[in-house]
């Protein structure tokens, strides 16, 4: 009935996710330090930094120094954020960054403005030139992303088909451009999915593309964020991108004091597949101690659940 | 593939759950607004407070007065907890509560020697004598709960077998002494279970019983709360006990400033129904209201996600 992976890759977003979002720049000391603690933890692909303008996002404008400074580890990618040439440029430059190739869709047109000031269909011809520079460079893409693919604040409910659409452009284009099917990527970027629609996505994005890798982009807004990967579990989707502790919630949401949560989190996702008898190659303990380090670094509660509780191994070991 | 309810009710345990958890204890007359506010929301059953030692229990020791001071909305029903003879009477004597007779058993013996210095056949036994004094009293059994149905932190995990024998009791039970089968409620108390546990657990609970009705209580204690409710409503289940705002949490558990997770959100919960086509009742707004007077009351960030943001009808109607 269901088609659980043997094994999930998570992509931790925390490090950049998470001070991005914060008005406040943290020190830079101890994002090294929390980086350095998710080296340990078995994740694979790290995302330090994004090299975006210092202007609009200066918590991101020591991005470099970064990548510079942090301790790594042998078979781990350190990765990070772009979204224009110039950023690509950078990061090109940069000391040792791996470089993850990626495509961006946005289906929804009022966030393809708001985003890019650019319409939809505008934007997805722009992707044809990322995979012709990626190309010069040297590069191929590793994922491509449908953003908004459950619905979007700005615009509203989106339908299925009108994110297939972006999907089936994507493969046309891989076949035009001649190089391989990268990850599709399906991203509730506002957290609007839930997890029967998210068994539609996926099962349909599988039929029109078989072979290809299927990852998700999980947000926990609406509280929905493990469920919904439970469902793509169960669809078979076997990478994740996640933030440590959730890192990333806005913090000035809701209701004064409180958080809306962000990306989902990763330590609690990693819990559920360990529970599911799914390997992830992370030692959830050490996970879970980069994660109380982040919520002493942010210095306000995080949201994560199993990183205030431990997981339950400690319990089947020692009776 | 699953079998969805049309229609699913909750069970409101903040205002027990929530403030018997505290160390302080909160004004009755937050308090009585709370349980006011939820009152409206459509909720049919709310746990008012607990009638037990106020010795031990001083948060509960106004429950009483609560009783008293509540503004009751026709159709809604106001229980309260007990744990022995003394405290059944004190409920009986107080003013209008709503007598929902419970049976209780413990399958870890461990937890049934620390929580109630006897034996799990001991209460087993000791539910035999409920059920005559329920029935003295002109009362049905309402709910029987077997508890750490998927594992107890004192005693580990506990084989799906040996919960499947307190529900043979029940129904044993039920037969001998010759009254209706109550609604059989699977208790997660510590946060053991996930998705996939929870669907053979409800699989085999239904194979035994296949015509009665099956509640779940679930914590979200390792962050799979709702994927556990998601796994559940798949499987049929109509019946869930949850907290607003996921009150209940423990505030002192893991590391200094964070709260570990307590009950499953209610509205989180409500939130996934409504977005999976399920009815509830319940105005989720008024629910979100209600959760975020929870949050003032207790004045620090509770677990709950969608009431930080909203649900998803605005971004509905609006476009």
């Amino acid at each position: 009935m269901s088609d659980f992976p043997k094994f999930v890759e998570f992509r931790e977003e925390g490090p950049r996710e998470g001070f991005q979002i914060e008005k406040k720049i943290y020190p830079i000391e101890e994002r090294i330090e929390l980086i350095d603690m998710l080296s340990e933890t078995g994740l694979k692909r790290i995302q330090v930094g994004s090299f975006v303008s210092p202007k609009y996002v200066p918590q991101m404008a020591d991005t470099g120094e970064l990548f510079q400074r942090i301790k790594r580890k042998p078979g781990v990618n350190y990765t990070s954020l772009w979204l224009n040439d110039k950023g690509f440029r950078k990061a090109l430059t940069a000391h040792e960054v791996d470089i993850d190739p990626r495509l961006l869709f946005y289906p929804s047109e009022a966030f393809a403005q708001s985003n890019n000031n650019c319409s939809s269909a505008e934007m997805r011809e722009k992707q044809r030139d990322w995979v012709r520079l990626y190309k010069e460079e040297g590069y191929t893409v590793d994922a491509a992303y449908v953003m908004t693919a459950f619905g979007c604040n700005l615009e509203g409910p989106i339908p299925q088909e009108r994110i297939l659409d972006d999907f089936r452009f994507i493969l046309q284009l891989c076949e035009e451009e001649n190089i391989p099917v990268p990850i599709l990527v399906v991203a509730d970027t506002m957290g609007w999915g839930n997890p029967e629609a998210v068994k539609r996505m996926i099962g349909a994005l599988r039929e029109l593309a078989p072979e290809a890798r299927i990852g998700m982009h999980i947000h926990d807004t609406r509280g929905l964020g493990i469920a919904n990967v439970y469902a793509a579990l169960s669809m078979g989707v076997d990478m994740f991108e996640s933030s440590v502790a959730g890192l990333g919630g806005c913090p000035f949401a809701g209701h004064g004091h409180a958080r809306a949560a962000g990306n989902v989190c990763t330590e609690d996702a990693v819990f559920l597949c360990h529970e599911l008898g799914i390997e992830t190659g992370i030692d959830l303990d050490k996970l879970i101690a980069a994660a109380v380090k982040a919520e002493e670094i942010i210095g306000v509660p995080l949201m994560g659940r199993v990183m205030h509780t431990g997981g339950l191994d400690k319990y089947r070991k020692s009776l």
